[in-house]
Parts: C-alpha cells; sequence; structure tokens
C-alpha cells in the first residue's frame, strides 16, 4: 500500500512522498526499508536518525529530522500504529467448528459453530454459546455457562457452577472458580470453610494467563464487563472488580474487597481484605493498598497514601542521611554556644 | 428450616420468632427475604438496618436494632454460618468411582473406589489410595504416592517420585515436584545443578490453585501436616513448611527455609533461603523476611522487624518532611544566636 | 565407592581413612553412616560435630573437627557435592520415543527418536527436534519450532508461532506466547491492540514452572541464551533478557524492558516498561526498578538505587525515631538558651 493510501486510512497528514510503497510494519528499532513504523513515546526519539523505516506515524506537535522518509501526523500515533497493524496482518485466531474426536463433552450443549480441541474437556450440563472456541487441555467443569464469541486457550481450568459471558478471553492456563482461601481456627488445626459461591467473569472481559479467580464462599466473585486483566494476578473469593478496570501482573487482591469502575492497578500491587475503592483510582506498581480509597486520583506506597504525600515522603528519606549529620551537627554548635555562654557568665 | 431448628444446631439464644421459615443462607449484603445471614466483622454492622434477610446471626455482645428480624445469639457468629453453609448446601463434589475411558493409566495403580477423570494421566508405578480424585488433565508422574481421599483438581501436576498423603486438596494447575532452581557460576555459564529429591506433602494440607512447589536437590521438599496454601505461592527446593502453617497468595519461600509450627504468611511476603522461623511467627502482607526469626510474633517491612518496631519506624517517616524543614529553622534560629552573642562580644 | 575413589574424581586433597566406603550423599543434617555430605556454607558449620555422615567435603581453609570422619579438602566443595550428585544417582529423565496413542499431533512433524507423551498436542506445522520431550498434556500450537534435546514438561502452553531452541527446559505449567497486556483507551473501554508477534526461546534457557512470557505485539519477546528462569516469573510483550541471566521466582518485567547478560534478578522483583539494564547488574530481592541502569553493580530498594547508598538509607531510617527525640530535645535547649541570652540582655 502506499503512503496515500495508508494516510487516508488514518485520516493523516502526509509530510514527504506519498506514492512510497509500504509492505509491512514494525517497531522503530527494527524496522527495515519498504516497512511503516511509529513514534509514539519520547524514549524513542532517538531512534528516528538511525531508523531503516521508509515511513513514520507521528504527533501532529512533532517536527521531522529526515528527509528520506515519509511522515503521516496523526492525532494519536500509537493508535494509528494499531489501526495499521490490523491491515497488514490478517486476522490468524479462526479454528474449524467443531468436537475434536479427542475431546470429552459428554452431557455438555457445544453450539455447532464453536471449536472445540483435542483433549478439552466439557462436563455434564454445560453450555457453549456460539462462534466460542475452547482449546486443547481446557478443562470446563460441570454447570458452566460459556457465552458467544468466547476463547478458552489452552490448559484453562473452569470450576463447576461458573459463568463466563460473550466475548470473553481467556488466556492460557489461568484458573477460573478454584475454592476460595477460608479456614476457621480451632485450637489444633484450621477447619476449611466450604466454598459454595461461583465466578462470574462478564462480557468484553480478558483474563491473562495463570491468573487464578477463587469462587465466593457464597455468593459471587464477579469480574464486571469491559475490565482487563494481566498474567498471575490472584483475585480472591467474593472479590468485585468494577468495569473497565485494569489489573497488571502478579497483582492480588484479598477476600471480599472492592474495586471500583475504571481502576489501575500497576505490576505486584497487593490489596487487604474487605476494602472498597471508588471509581477512578490509579494505584502504582508494588503498592500494598491497607484501607478504603474513597477519593479518585493517583495513589502508591507500604502503605499506598496519595501521590503527593508519597512522593514527600520518599523525597524526605533521600534527604535523611545528610539531614541527620546537620542534626549533629547543631547539637555540637549547640553545645559550644552553651559553654560560651557559660564561660562569659563565669568570667 | 424454622429458627427453633436451626438455633438448636448452633446451640444458640433466639431473640424473636422461632418459628419463621429459613430456606437458605446468604452474607448480609445480598440476603433476600427468608434467608439467614450474619454479622461478624465491624464492617457489616451498617448493613443491619437494611438488609431483608428473616434472621442475622449475631456475637453475645451485639444488642439486635430490629425487631422484623429473628436473630440467633452465638459464640462465633462466623463459625456459626459456615455449620449452616453445609446444612443448606449439599456436597457437590463427589465423582463417581473409575477411570474414565479417554485418561492415560497403564503400570498405575487405582483404587476402584477411585475417580480418574478424562485426559487425566497417571504414570507407570504410582498409586493412588481409596476415594481419591484425580480430576480432567491432571498428570501424576511415575513412581508417585497418592493417599486416601484426596482431591486432585484439573491440570496439577505431579512430578516423579513425589509423595501426597491423605485428605490432601491440590487446588488446579498447582505444580508439585519441577525442579528447583539450582545453577553453579562457571566463568562462561551457569551449570544446572541435578534436582534429585522429592516432594512430601503430608496429610490435611491444602494447595492453592497455580502454586508451584519445587523438588529438593537431594531429600526432601516438605510441607507439614494441615498446612493450607493460597493460590500462586512458590515454595523452592529443600523448603520445609511447619505444621498447621497457614500462606496466603503470592508468598515465596527460597530454598532451605524452615518455617515453624502455626506460622501465618500474609500476601506476598517473601523469605531469603536457607533461614528459619520459629513456631506462632505472623508476617504481614508484602514482608521481606531476610533473617531468622527465633522468637513468636508479629513481622512486618522491608525486611521484616518486630511490628511494635516496624510501626514507631513507619510513624517517624510519616514525620519526617515536618522534621526536616524544622530542622532548618532550628538551624536558622541557632546561626541568629551565634551572631547576636557575637554582636555583644564585639559591642 | 571409596572415599580414594571419590577425592580421585573431585581431584581433592585426603583426610582420615581413604578406605572408608560410601554408598550415598545426602545433606549435612540429614546424612547417614556411609554416605558423603559437605560444608560450603558458614551456616552448616554447626552440624560438623553432630553430623551421622562419614565423610565430608570442605574447602581448603576449613580445620576438620572430627577424626572418625574422612574429609575431602576442594576448591569449591558445593561443585563437588554437585558431581557426586551425577555419581550416586543415575540420570531417570530419559523416556523410550515414540509418540503415544494418546497425544494428537495431526499435521505436525516429529523426529522419530523424540518422546511425545499421552495427551500431548502438537499443531498443525510444528515441528519437534531431535531427542527432544514433549510431556503429557503439554499444548504446542501451530507453526511452532522445537529444537533438539529439548523438555516440555506436562501442561506447558506453547502458542501458536513460537521457537524454541535445544537443550531448553520449560517445567510444568508455564505459558509461552500468551497475549501481550495492550489496550487503547477510549472514551468509554479499553481497545485490544492485537498482540501478532512471537515469543524466541533461545538455547540452554530454563524456564520455570507456570511462567508467563507474553508474545511481542510485533517482532519478538526473546529469552537469549543460557539465560535461567525460575517459578511464577512474569515476562511481558516485545522484553528481551540478555545471554545467561538469572531471574528468581516471582519477578516480573514490564512490556519492551530489555535486560542485559548476566544480571541477575532476586524474587518478586518488579521491572516497569521500556528501561534497559546493562550486563553484569544484580537486583535484590522485592526491589522495584523504575529506571535505566547503565551501570553494572547492585541495587535495591523501592525504588532501586545502588546497593551502598541503599543501605545508608535503611541505617538512616533505623535511627529516625531516635533523631526525631533528639530534635525536639534540641529545639527545647535552644529555646531555653535563647530566654537565657534574652534576661542576661535584660538583666
Amino acid at each position: 500500500m502506499t503512503i496515500q493510501e495508508l494516510a487516508g486510512l488514518l485520516n493523516g497528514e502526509i509530510i514527504g512522498d506519498p506514492n512510497i510503497e509500504i509492505n509491512g510494519i514494525e517497531k522503530i528499532e527494527y524496522a527495515e526499508s519498504g516497512q511503516i513504523s511509529f513514534i509514539a513515546n519520547q524514549k524513542y526519539l532517538r531512534y528516528e536518525t538511525q531508523t531503516l523505516a521508509s515511513a513514520l506515524i507521528i504527533s501532529a506537535s512533532h517536527t521531522p529530522q529526515r528527509t528520506d522518509v515519509a511522515y503521516i501526523k496523526v492525532e494519536d500515533p500509537y493508535a494509528g500504529f494499531v489501526q495499521l497493524l490490523r491491515v497488514f496482518f490478517p486476522d490468524q485466531t479462526t479454528y474449524p467448528p467443531g468436537v475434536h474426536p479427542q475431546a470429552a463433552v459428554d452431557g455438555a450443549t457445544i453450539d455447532p459453530e464453536s471449536y472445540v480441541g483435542p483433549t478439552a474437556v466439557v462436563g455434564e450440563g454445560s453450555i457453549v454459546g456460539q462462534n466460542s472456541q475452547i482449546h486443547a487441555g481446557a478443562v470446563v467443569g460441570r454447570n458452566v455457562r460459556i457465552g458467544h464469541n468466547t476463547v478458552i486457550y489452552p490448559n484453562v481450568v473452569i470450576y463447576d457452577g461458573c459463568i463466563i459471558g460473550d466475548n470473553v478471553t481467556v488466556q492460557a492456563g489461568a484458573i477460573i472458580g478454584s475454592d476460595g482461601f477460608g479456614y476457621l481456627q480451632r485450637q489444633t488445626h484450621w477447619e476449611k470453610i466450604p466454598q459454595l459461591g461461583i465466578v462470574v467473569i462478564e462480557n468484553d472481559v480478558e483474563i491473562g494467563a495463570n491468573c487464578t479467580i477463587d469462587r465466593a464462599t457464597i455468593g459471587e466473585t464477579r469480574i464486571c464487563q469491559g475490565t482487563k486483566v494481566d498474567n498471575l494476578v490472584h483475585v480472591a473469593h467474593n472479590v468485585i472488580v468494577g468495569e473497565h478496570t485494569v489489573i497488571a501482573a502478579q497483582s492480588g487482591i484479598s477476600g471480599s474487597t472492592r474495586l471500583g469502575r475504571f481502576n489501575m492497578l500497576g505490576g505486584q500491587v497487593g490489596l487487604v481484605g474487605h476494602i472498597t475503592t471508588t471509581d477512578n483510582v490509579i494505584v502504582e506498581a508494588q503498592s500494598g493498598v491497607s484501607k478504603n480509597i474513597p477519593k479518585s486520583g493517583r495513589y502508591f506506597g507500604h502503605p499506598a497514601k496519595e501521590h503527593g504525600l508519597a512522593l514527600r515522603q520518599e523525597a524526605a528519606i533521600r534527604q535523611l542521611p545528610d539531614a541527620l549529620k546537620e542534626l549533629q551537627e547543631l547539637k555540637a554548635k549547640l553545645r559550644e554556644l552553651e559553654e560560651k555562654l557559660l564561660m562569659k557568665q563565669t568570667s
């Protein structure tokens, strides 16, 4: 495709030769001649002079540095890049409908347009909707409901009774509906509390690889519509994660906590149990949230606090070794002053 | 069942109408008319006035606020709730005995009363005891011993030679017996140290979903009786976890460390290798333990320290930004005083 | 074997009876009569007087405490121990070549010398090299290339198009090639960015149990030669991990970050995205790396800083509660002095 055509798709302004032919798309540091790339992050500006790319998608505020490269100016270069990905890479995630002869689906209802791979298992009483994929090695328990256009990747496990919506993607190895971690402390041992609830994954949710989402003690653990969960995240029993929330890898949410809508958790964040966050809360990576967050905004630290306050404390700690020295100097000086004063008095 | 009957089961005192019929049990914020619920945590007191529940289990010290609700007073309302769960929810975790035709169990000895699901694999020389369950997709290696009444959930992997006791539950996706992480540092590369030991899981242990418990270099990695491990926990080679210890999600224990009995680790805790903790140690969430803990008690922080000390340090850090300002003011004042003194001397 | 023979293998110096017969090897605290053990770590010195071992491998600098034990002095006792492990334990990780009848390998090319276990799946267009093992329940997607002498343990998932080198080991449950976590923020929802790249695992790499290594958005996520990754580690899209780097359990590396060669990450370390580290960088457990590390050395903390600086800050925090008291005392003293001075002036 020509720069002219691509700029048309992106609704962008061309700087340079509109007739250059583009046959692929790549990150700027790896791009070769004939490919288009993009600059969306200041850190990648330094590649502009050296890239082999024939074209670059840039922001309106960026001034081109090269004359041998065609530029397309757009409002959001990264969004433009994503749009062109779909042009240059055909979708390869389709699978032929039907149940593989090495699957085990006795007593389940599988829509004939859906795919069930080899060694996949769907239990008695479970229902798989239209145009969904249950990949090899995935194990779906009994009485599970899976919606339309949903993809369950290999070796995912969905326990009995859980409900998965439409347009949901569950990456490989994720476990949905394992027992919540609940025990009564007895004199000599821990007594298991039966975990009798389910997990509900609403529409348009993505769950990352090797996540664990525990079933509720009673009632539901619920991941609300449009929420995206990265890999190796732990969601405990009876947690509710609000709509359109984003949770980065290796974060953990303790039992009965409720996250609001449009929250964003960085990587390796932890939340204690039985707390709530309001909408539009951002918690930075590795923070530990120990209390309700009733006010939208950005938080970090152990325990997590408002961003400005956390920054001030961090800056203060950086000054601390010097401040301790000053304190000792001040002490010495004060003593000296006292002695001088004393001498004057006694002189 | 009537309030009268339920109070009899719980050995509790009735306040209100003993003849109310109860047909289910639910958390207080979701309970509907005809259901019983409970208040065990101060945070849920605010639901008392608005709950639709027909009955509430409460503690002896709680004064009922409603006259249209029947109350059952007991010593431990949460334990009472757990007891009633078993009344209202029949056990649904039973499976018919026998080996599914799509399982692969050549050369293994499976008790005829045990269940082996479709696509489960049990290797040569392995033994599965009475009344146990090996669920779909679980892979049990060669020469593994699994006891009685033990449940291995879907897609669990148990490597060759490991030993699993009686009444053990391993949630889905957990890996037991993977190689310990051991290499010798050579001039140009890392040389793998063969990992030749096993993992022993004693009786009454529960292992969470997607945990990883590595085999010993030689000898054993051992999880002792009655211990409960939450999801995504990592236990390295040659670790010993004492009896009745509880480990919350995403914690990690490095090689050759030994935890005492009745320890409790919060979520995302880390322990370095080659250390020991005594009995009755509590380590709070996200702490990092870098030294032996020879004294029972509560610890937290990076590195973990005694709870009181950690709290004092945290409080001090909160005061730090103000203290730095005070320090500068003091410095200015002292300079001023010095100058005054100097002026007097020279005057 | 005799001490004489073992000392010959280790090229070590014998102290004691060279004719003692040794029939096994064990850790010092568990060793029994007839077994050899070792002391490589100061923490285990205390076992020397009480061990039942008949022989001990020690370092040249160690002075034997026992006369009823034979000693072998070597340069590196732990390396000596590892060498003898291979003598006393035969390799048990071999499997007969061939594809199990309960595997599903239609359209894949499997070298006849390689092993494919029951319920393993290898997709269309994929190639498995010589002398490799694809264990039970592992799912290899379409158009995957797996090299020679590579072991894929049970229930591993390798997504379409990924490339795995020679002499690679992937422990059970690891997920290679899951979608990177990338979304565009739209007004009302998150729009998925297609993840079209692959993962490349170079030769001599080991990947731990239940790790997740995401495919690139475009291009590659790459784990370079000789690198060793512990359990439950997360590697995001487009990350490059340099050669011979070691990553301990539960660490996470965010998108597009590049680690240098011979890096060592402790457990539960996190790195933000789009940064680089140079060669020979050590990051201690639980640290958070938020910036490029252009200088070799040891780092720790939140955010990670040079080791010496981090230690000074930690020491300062320990002194902080006392320093705050001193500050108040100083303030009081200064006030007193001012008053004295004032009195003198007015007197």
